[in-house]
């Protein structure tokens, strides 16, 4: 839960002014997301969402990421849309920090997802990893294989803190999948952050996709690992193999798996579940006491890489190689 | 900023689907307030504030602040009013919690009140008194004098780490308004907490009064001791006559105070900055490391209250005695 920024009445005022929204009706910080101040805004136009980017984007990499949302809602991709202020900007700055005004997407993101939930989410990402072929920009995934071991190297002094052996068991999977990363499978444009909470569904359909600040250039699959770990485990971290049957074959139908890509999904998702464990493990030591965001726990992604390791094959993720 | 409880999907659907408020579009934690957990929610008929009363609210007040809401509604305040579901409950349960469902009020707080803000806001203080005076419920105070000695106590061993001789200096302070609080001035039901971010305004008119849930009955020129310290003072703690005076009139031309109350106001507004220094300096020593809200410093109401200390008579607020 976050709003790390206050913004000065006045310049809200004027900020909302340069757009063609109608009138500030009200401006709600709201306690999700974890990078960014996010404020949910009623104009006489309608809702929106005002984000302000923190210091953990780069501010290099935004036109990115807004150029993105805006190519794939011309997709028909169900995202924010970036609002273009009276002068033709997406892009501004308020209260001293770079920001962007969005389209509000009405929907609930699903605590508990079920198979069916899954199965739409998997369509859904399929869609979107179409859809976003003929982005024209590009930006490199800092947080993908090559860029584990210096995250790693500035987390390990904590590793053994939170669980003892934690350190050599992360130097030795890290060298693995260094060994193993699959070369020459389909890239292209990935989320890469595509948990519950920035998967949006009105009567049990996606009604909207968010939180594009992690999207990067990378293998498709690994979009796919992601989810893996994120939509398919339950609370006690037990692997449910129904959903990830369901995500897979609802990606699937959108999207055929290439065999390499099926074949690799077992190492990308211990890939997925490495990097997720590196940043917790990084903010689990680093969160100042007294910080807004309490640190997630770094031992669930440790459960689940353990998990991916004991895969075999990717049929044990419950789709058939075809 | 408080999300203090997660909702099961489930349930938040079907507590929205017991009102005549249309289908559940979205809900949005928001980052405001600090007793309880707030909602933003979005329905085919509008937007609500969904709040579930977390421990610091004692239950059997609710009916009281339920009510009064409803009571102040009716009287034309501008205050949420809480929405009745199917079966005529205001009061309901939710995720384990008391929960209501209220309207939610379009506006915006104002960060810096100008005196023009002031006066409005003393305006629509000594309507909400007026409009108060037929509600048929009662609440004591319980953070009145009478509070103040065992709050102190419990707070009492931290005192001194906050500012050296600050133990002693309350210790003195509490003596003298505990001899000298006056008795029979006019009482009724009070805000108790009209901070900036509990008014919100539209093209500097008031649009809304919110959060009621520390109103009881006491002296209505308590009220506005509360308001000289929450709405008087620059961020540098130098105290703004010319906004005391607007508020002052402001309220005065609604409602006048009657001479005794004109007397009592700068040991009433004492009073009211150790209110909030005791509070203060409770929550600086007993708010858990990794809490979601962060202590505010109880050092600006000590300035506050040696302000007030130097005050020889409520001319000095800026309105004349009548």
């Amino acid at each position: 839960m976050a709003v790390y920024t206050e913004i000065p009445d006045e310049e809200l005022e004027a900020f909302i002014a340069s757009y063609d929204v109608g009138e500030l009706l009200s401006c709600k910080g709201i306690a999700e997301g974890v990078e960014n101040s996010n404020f949910l805004i009623h104009t006489g136009k309608g809702a929106y969402i005002l984000t302000l980017y923190e210091k953990r984007v780069d501010p290099a990499d935004l036109p990115f990421f807004i150029g993105l949302m805006q190519h794939l809602s011309e997709q028909g991709v169900n995202c924010p849309l970036p609002v273009t202020d009276r002068e033709g900007r997406t892009l501004r700055e308020l209260a001293g920090r770079p920001a962007a005004l969005i389209t509000f997407l009405e929907g609930i993101w699903i605590r508990r997802p079920d198979p069916g939930h899954c199965a739409e989410m998997g369509r859904a990402m399929a869609r979107m990893h179409l859809a976003a072929e003929n982005f024209g920009q590009r930006r490199d995934n800092a947080l993908s294989v090559t860029g584990w071991r210096p995250l790693f190297e500035s987390a390990r002094a904590g590793a053994d803190t939170v669980s003892a052996g934690l350190g050599a068991e992360i130097d030795k999977e890290l060298a693995a999948l260094e060994a193993r990363w699959p070369q020459g499978l389909p890239q292209g444009v990935i989320h890469a952050d595509l948990f519950p909470d920035n998967v949006f569904f009105l009567h049990d359909k996606i009604s909207g996709i968010i939180d594009f600040y992690f999207a990067c250039n990378d293998l498709l699959a690994y979009d796919i690992a992601i989810c893996l770990n994120a939509w398919c485990f339950e609370i006690d971290i037990s692997f449910n193999i129904t959903k990830a049957r369901a995500m897979l074959r609802g990606y699937n139908s959108v999207r055929p798996l290439e065999p390499g890509e099926f074949d690799a999904l077992p190492l990308l998702a211990r890939g997925a579940a490495l990097r997720f464990l590196l940043t917790r493990l990084y903010d689990w030591h680093n969160t100042a006491d007294g910080a807004l965001v309490r640190p997630k726990d770094p031992g669930e992604y440790l459960k689940r890489l353990r998990f991916h390791r004991s895969v075999k094959s990717a049929t044990e993720y419950g789709l058939d190689r075809h």
